[in-house]
């Protein structure tokens, strides 16, 4: 799942991918509403549209719009940024203005930097990716040039505004980041952004979680460790709430039982450690290699 | 509030900064909650250590731990690439392993891409940030190196995983977009922070929790438990994740402890139980009464 490295951008393996959707369930969202179109305007490095277009994907968007590129398009420093994320290149139209861009658009965000003296609404990232996922329409999300941002009169183009909100003493969002955020605040909505079901087995039955406190009870009652009397429930209370806690399951609650005989016999079995298998069999620890 | 550019990595104002916040209300939780300490296990590139820590005070974080970085540290790299971010790398500390750089932490969440053939609990970014907010206690997040993620014993020390749910086509975020979009989710919960919840005792420090699992092992160990040898990490492994499950409380750690030691010592002190409280001492199970 991890692409091809490149230079100092090298992708990191945290965090992750759900291998158990299918692509088709990724790209075509459940609901009528299209994914938004991404439309960076008058960007002015290749490398940052390559890197926009890796985070696009990141997060299953792939229709990229480029208003009248500095350096032209194609763009030979494109490609590589984009670390595999060629598709979203390779479909990538290009536009003159960004009335253009937007015009099959219902929906037209933009997002700034500041208040530009325009009257809009302002939403945050997670608040647009709402209400792209709730209104009928394609939505378009515009992105300035690296150095500037967008002009007042692209602005005027939107209906909404979009902003992050961030750290007031150190605001320096690069444009690949300013995607990726949006790109991920929409995917939320998408089928893949449900919490991962846990893969949490079962707590063990009640029986067999006490079989195990009864397991050590023994041995603690043979170690004199209930002293002094008066407090033994105390501290046979304080030990079940303790052991019950972990919820550990079936497979656990026999891996410390092994652990318990281990203990429990070892005086008597060091000099045969041939043996020791047996304290847990085969499948006490058969947990999952990684 | 846009930084200074550097090189490629030119920031872009989209999207912005929230005027309203003050930096007081920002970067000081109004929580007793502290934020989150962000740890670098084995980073490979200064340069990526640098964008980590400018993703970090994008939302408000500011402590930097590095374990092992490859190329040492300080590193030259890094500065540049952190575009303004000095104070979070001049404030980076240094440790040699995970345990260490964790060791004063309750709460360990550690980022993977894929399953480790360990079972813990999966969260999303957005889960884990209301995890820490709501849980008193300090967290601490791990990032593996960039090529190649967190080791299988990394994942080991953590209770929870976080994944984000990425294309399953294509899963390509880099380091320091993995870490932006975990700090941005956390700095969503400043704002409105709930009251933690005091119910539960804080899990021990991850020092604390350490300690016990040596004594075990040391037991374990002159049990002739782990055999056959090859399988002896693999068995390690698992009975960490067993007792990191719990969320022992540092009373509770103590707890098993004085148990464990009276398992030890129970062979040689059988004819004396009247010492036997020693093992413990009076606040060894001094917990609440139910």
């Amino acid at each position: 799942m991890i692409d091809v490295t490149h230079g100092t951008d090298q992708p990191t393996p945290s965090p992750s991918v759900r291998a158990e959707r299918s692509r088709s369930t990724f790209v075509t969202p459940p609901s009528p509403t299209p994914p938004p179109v991404i439309v960076l305007v008058r960007p002015q490095l290749g490398e940052n549209i390559g890197k926009a277009a890796r985070a696009m994907l990141n997060f299953g968007l792939v229709e990229l719009r480029l208003v009248a590129p500095r350096d032209g398009w194609p763009n030979p420093q494109a490609g590589p940024a984009a670390s595999g994320a060629d598709i979203v290149l390779e479909q990538a139209a290009v536009y003159d203005t960004v009335a253009a861009a937007v015009a099959d658009c219902t929906h037209v965000y933009a997002t700034t930097v500041r208040k530009r003296g325009v009257t809009k609404p302002v939403a945050t990232p997670e608040a647009a990716a709402r209400a792209i996922h709730a209104d009928p329409g394609r939505a378009a999300i515009l992105f300035g040039p690296e150095r500037s941002g967008l002009e007042t009169d692209d602005v005027a183009l939107a209906r909404t505004i979009i902003t992050v909100p961030i750290n007031p003493e150190f605001g320096s969002l690069n444009l690949a980041q300013a995607v990726i955020l949006v790109a991920y605040e929409w995917s939320k909505g998408q089928e893949l952004a449900q919490p991962p079901e846990t893969e949490m087995p079962l707590p063990a039955p009640q029986g067999e979680l006490d079989g195990m406190i009864a397991q050590l009870d023994d041995m603690l009652v043979a170690a004199n460790f209930f002293f002094p009397p008066a407090r033994t429930e105390t501290v046979r209370r304080t030990l079940r709430t303790l052991l019950t806690k972990p919820g550990w399951s079936a497979q656990e609650v026999r891996t410390m039982r092994g652990v318990l005989a281990a203990l429990d016999g070892r005086k008597a079995r060091r000099s045969a450690p041939v043996e020791r298998g047996e304290f847990i069999g085969d499948g006490g620890l058969d947990e999952t290699l990684p």
